[in-house]
């Protein structure tokens, strides 16, 4: 065990600690109440990175919530440049969505950091920024450059990050861009992401009458906008489970018979997909297994729906409006543009002329698929083996990170997916949780994967 | 014109200030947070009513929001008794619905008192209080005997008063039960309804899994509960805007060719309708005028829907759940129970096996009749011609005051249901406001009424 290994073992409980710290800034980038907050998250990890020795950190402003930049070239122009990506925003979270403890109140149980953005991705970035305490640290020369990217609007769509990338090609130049913000299988299990999901928002408004009304006094006479939103999602689905939105799988590239068996590997069995989720029966695309369809298959999902009086008690009104937030996540080949469009004029062509409708598709992030062939991946297979005492298996992931394909395609780098948390951490969900004992394999994970990639 | 009347236009001011003191209490029913709110509105008027001269004021305490009853009896025994039937709970209101001002601070503007209650009910049931103010200050004795009974659920169903009336008809005898809780169509054009359709209230939940998930780590393998909610709903109506549910007609009572012909000549024009609600195009069930589809046939309503992440910004969950608030209104003969249970039975039916639904059907009210052939209501076409100039027409009302057939039923009352306010007041809509030359001239049909009735 060299030097920055023996670190992190002896530094380990203040890591956690560190860790804990942060995940107590409720870095929410949906919400504007929570711009300071977004703000102070970058302002502790800019302190981090600066206290452990990175020789240049900024904050860059953006229109939206700031962009964190780092550096240390210290290991010379001959040594490879490693590009580590991640996000210190997180989703929304209060205690009554059925949180066991104030979301951002961390608590250790059982092995487990359980708050808000723990897996996703705080605990994941940070695991690396130790693993940079450590190497830079340890005595020893760290074998690799070293830039960091860490944005605070992840979970709103990467907003500004493409035109940050595209305008600092040569700031973030590397020879391999690493994103820890994902998980695995099992905490036996090291898994390596090579394909995520695209992602486009919308949010859907179905307008009536011009204030809310009596509904004795006008209820029977006007289409009530509630009923209306509903009678519009109804009809985005047929009733067997696919996407009605016609040519909404016209570019979809279909799974291969090779791709289909190895995926049958990892996937999970109906049983425990039931019993983990709660759900009385599966749903979805006919034709497709569970994780086929989460992981390989275009959906279009509702992610919240309103309008009217839904509080407590009861209130008999006629709604002057309803609204719903939808997303599609999306595979290979098809464009996040022209899902959303596709969308828009569906729901134009179904909304009934008795109300008025209105779709805003915000900026989406297609598919993207990483090569498992290149020899930074072989380095990242290495360093799992290392950390983890196994080999790592290869996985889809139905989430999506929208940067990705920015890395590719503007810095022309190679990607790594190196999830370092559970598929079933809970991120975006209540009781969002990081195990210990990943953070630590994940720290060690990234100094294997340095050390290894420098003697390619 | 007599003492009394002469006594409102000298303290016609004074009137009008202690209602807008009245409107200040947020007197919310349907919300526990007001509960100390609704007692306060019912301690203001307790203390009215005793400083004005009734006998008898006692707030009697209920499981819910309490009742009020007074009485003044001093006009003897071979006078006739007038009970005034009222309510001081009011619908809720916040800003953000669409108020131009605070809901509980009352403004007076263009000849309206402007907040929420002002017509439905606290600014009806003041013009009487007022009445017998002046009555009982005019120097003469007061023609007839009064009793007062003004509750605070009306707006929750008036869950506590069918059992107060049913264990105190002693209490309660009077000859004529007077109600000021709904509108005429123009401020020159007085009306008395004759009929109210019954209400039934119903809350809808859909689950799906356990707790919010990530919708793309699940989305597509789930029945999303928000997307199954839209479904179930959009099964509540035939695409031609009957009510789907089986049954839901089958007791109804047909309208007679003499009825429409009658209902014709109050009805609304479908173009000043589209105006004053602002929707683009009339909607409702096949075969019926707009005034039909609210006064005289069943409707089912979504009064409010909501699920998963209905914030601004964005939050890709898939809702653990997603809940409806859905109301009847009923016409006779149909029963609000059997009601309910038609409708529970049809939405488990139509539930799909992916998702769990509950229907929880809360205490309804039958649809009311008023005979318009009694003496009493004679009595309140000369008072309305008296006060107003101008003959009553008879109209249905779309909307319910459970406790008609109570008044009907277990005191053997007949009842005038004299609405002082007007059919745009916006009760339950932003703005709500009372016109103050009604509440004026409500309050001497109020005095014209016990006098004529005395001299019956």
């Amino acid at each position: 065990m060299s030097d920055a290994h023996g670190y992190v073992e002896t530094h380990f409980d203040t890591f956690k600690t560190q860790l804990i710290d942060l995940l107590r800034i409720p870095s929410i980038s949906t919400s504007s109440e929570h711009a300071q907050h977004v703000v102070r998250a970058a302002e502790w990890l800019a302190a981090d990175l600066k206290r452990i020795g990175l020789d240049t950190v900024e904050i860059i402003p953006t229109e939206g919530h700031p962009i964190i930049f780092a550096e240390w070239m210290g290991a010379g122009d001959e040594r490879p440049t490693v590009l580590i990506y991640g996000h210190y925003d997180v989703q929304p979270a209060v205690l009554s969505d059925g949180w066991k403890h104030e979301p951002f109140d961390p608590i250790e149980e059982d092995g487990f950091i359980v708050a808000r953005g723990a897996s996703d991705d705080k605990g994941q970035i940070f695991a690396h920024i130790k693993a940079v305490e450590a190497l830079l640290a340890s005595g020893n020369k760290p074998p690799v450059n070293i830039k960091f990217l860490i944005e605070g609007e992840e979970e709103v769509g990467s907003t500004h990050l493409g035109a940050f990338i595209s305008s600092h090609t040569d700031k973030l130049k590397a020879d391999v861009c690493v994103i820890s913000d994902g998980g695995m299988p099992a905490p036996d299990q090291p898994s390596i992401e090579y394909a995520l999901r695209g992602l486009v928002t919308m949010e859907l408004e179905v307008t009536g009458p011009s204030v809310d009304l009596h509904s004795g006094s006008y209820g029977g006479s006007i289409h009530n906008p509630a009923q209306a939103i509903a009678e519009i999602i109804a009809q985005l689905h047929t009733p067997d489970g696919r996407v009605a939105v016609p040519g909404f799988y016209d570019d979809v590239l279909p799974l291969s018979d090779e791709e289909r068996a190895e995926l049958k590997k990892t996937g999970p069995i109906e049983a425990d997909w039931l019993k983990a989720t709660g759900v009385p029966q599966a749903w979805g695309e006919p034709g497709y297994a569970i994780h086929e369809r989460t992981g390989a298959r275009p959906t279009l999902e509702i992610n919240g729906i309103a309008g009217g009086y839904f509080e407590p008690g009861f209130k008999t009104v006629l709604p002057a409006k309803a609204w719903a937030k939808i997303s599609c996540r999306l595979v290979a080949h098809q464009d996040p543009n022209k899902i959303g469009e596709l969308v828009k004029a569906y729901i134009q062509q179904i909304t009934p002329p008795t109300v008025r409708s209105e779709l805003r598709v915000n900026r989406g992030a297609p598919a993207a698929f990483v090569d498992i062939r290149t020899k930074e991946m072989q380095a990242a297979i290495k360093a799992y083996e290392q950390g983890w005492g196994k080999k790592p298996v290869f996985m889809r992931e139905g989430g999506s990170i929208p940067v990705v394909v920015d890395f590719q395609e503007k810095l022309n780098l190679p990607v790594i997916l190196m999830g370092l948390g559970l598929i079933n951490d809970g991120a975006h969900s209540p009781n969002e949780h990081f195990m210990v004992e990943m953070f630590r394999k994940g720290i060690h994970t990234s100094i294997y994967f340095c050390e290894t990639l420098s003697k390619q």
